[in-house]
């Protein structure tokens, strides 16, 4: 046991699954504007704390998106007084959104593999190696002893195909891949999954996706590109939260953009930016610039300003980290 | 082994291997239009014939796209005289295309994953359950106890990716994810293998797809959608061919749509109209209504006349087969 700053107390895989075990009404806890990660990881966990007696409620601060009702079900009741709270794939107490008031300080347990995790709970699980959180729900399962069945297995799955982008990024190992193996036996309809997850594109979806590729810019010799999703594009075509993350995946995929950057207008001066990042540009590196943080590949912050304020200070970030970067390699070189 | 039609005797894994160790000197043919799947098993083979002391060459009846060129190597000079000719991931010796007339009829081992294989050569390996013919390949020179290095596992991990749209598709096994864990060890850089192949889209691509979308037209309450190519925007943009080939994968990931209809300009009065469909309809059903065919969930036919005939045509065929197919489903309930 590793004592971290605010006395939060890392435990190793052996400890989670013995404090799980100890315990035995839990109120699991989401990140705000869940993703396939944070809630698979919830209902996998809250499906084996079932499977082994306990009760258990999964709490998400923000509505669960429609297309996760294949593993999303109804959970106990669960009052707050005698309740372990465990929150996963939650990095910073801010990400519980509107539960942090009521839940923020009293997390005891973290599972997360988010390496910018900024110790709030009282006990953290940390792997920050695994390409998901479900990643080490699954271990913490099978360490467990605790029977998979179909519904875990999707959930868990979903999580992993989600964060790696269909075993496509950077944080695929060896063991997400042996995970997946396993799993994809308990009959869990893997193409279905992936279908909804990542080939379903709503037609309000397909209509801002033609307004957002209207404002591509870019800079830096094309190096950059700079995506804007206006509060008026969100109003016309009614998209918003977890559906516009496809959009921060176009902008990585233009031939020899190392930065795809989406600005989200979030408020009168306030916007969300993305950022999305190849070797060597490091994301939370010019998310910390602003504000922000995340992963090497993707990370995000809300900047305050204008539009165009927003967006140079943006670009002042990226090419702060570019040079920094570039320089790195001509020096290696 | 089994005899079956042609003479074609089916071989084992185990004669499969010992077939490759009897003899000396390999012509390693590809399928026309090549593939990961075809590219990355003819070079795989190529380089495990090498490490057991084999000469071979690989021969490929098309231009090999660049994108393949960090596995791609100068093979060996093989005169045909001597050689032993193996076909890869070539199902019908229709689709060796311009090497059909020289090889068609005299290769002496197949080596496919089709299930629609034709047995025209002498000896066939046919493993209809793997998702890639790159899997057979990992499995033979596993069991062959050939030395698998990094360009090798390249080769196999990009079969393998490009068959399954990166494991996303109803063709992966565990299996393959075994194979996929054993493969990423050879610290190939599956991230940017995975870049390359599936997002990266060149800045003219991004601009026809702009361009594309503006024209959608949803029709029979959204469950077909229209997407229109036109002459004018290849030339804008300059993209062609098999760049094309992801404006048809757009019209299929629209949610509520059954049948995606992209129609491309080929000449002043011909357009090639490519049908993306999901059940109860049936792609080639409606292309065989305007001349073409194809597989149930993708097909093709050229049709003449101007855009909005040709329009016209499709949208008639498309309700024809609408009717019929939500006609058998209602009267199935």
């Amino acid at each position: 046991m590793k004592k971290k700053n605010n006395g939060c107390v890392e435990l190793s895989l052996r400890q989670t699954a013995r404090f799980l075990k100890k315990h035995d009404n839990y109120i699991i806890l989401t990140h705000a504007s869940p993703d396939g990660d944070t809630l698979g990881s919830a209902y996998a966990l809250y499906y084996g704390l079932k499977e082994i007696g306990k009760l258990a409620c999964v709490i998400c601060p923000d509505v669960i998106p429609k297309k996760y009702d294949y593993f999303v079900r109804r959970t106990d009741h669960i009052s707050r007084e005698n309740a372990t709270v465990v929150a996963v794939d939650v990095a910073d107490k801010k990400l519980l959104g509107g539960l942090q008031e009521e839940f923020g300080d009293i997390v005891d347990l973290n599972i997360d593999h988010h390496i910018s995790n900024v110790h709030y709970a009282k006990n953290l699980y940390l792997d920050s190696d695994a390409s998901a959180t479900a990643e080490c729900i699954f271990e913490l399962l099978n360490l467990m002893k605790v029977n998979i069945n179909n519904i875990t297995a999707k959930a868990l799955y979903t999580g992993i195909a989600t964060d790696t982008g269909c075993f496509k990024y950077s944080n695929v190992t060896s063991k997400t891949h042996m995970i997946a193996a396993q799993l994809i036996e308990y009959d869990i309809s893997a193409p279905d999954i992936n279908k909804l997850m990542f080939d379903t594109k709503s037609r309000m979806l397909l209509e801002l996706e033609r307004m957002v590729l209207d404002t591509a810019e870019f800079h830096y010799g094309g190096k950059c590109i700079i995506l804007t999703v206006t509060a008026e594009m969100q109003q016309k075509t009614g998209c918003s939260g977890t559906e516009l993350e496809g959009i921060a995946v176009i902008s990585r995929s233009i031939e020899g953009v190392d930065a795809g950057v989406t600005i989200k207008q979030t408020g009168e001066n306030e916007y969300k930016v993305s950022l999305r990042t190849y070797p060597p540009l490091d994301a939370a590196a010019i998310c910390k610039k602003l504000g922000g943080g995340g992963h090497k590949a993707a990370a995000g912050a809300s900047v305050e300003g204008t539009l165009e304020v927003v967006k140079d200070k943006v670009l002042t970030a990226v090419k702060e980290v570019m040079e920094e970067a570039y320089a790195g390699i001509a020096s290696a070189e």
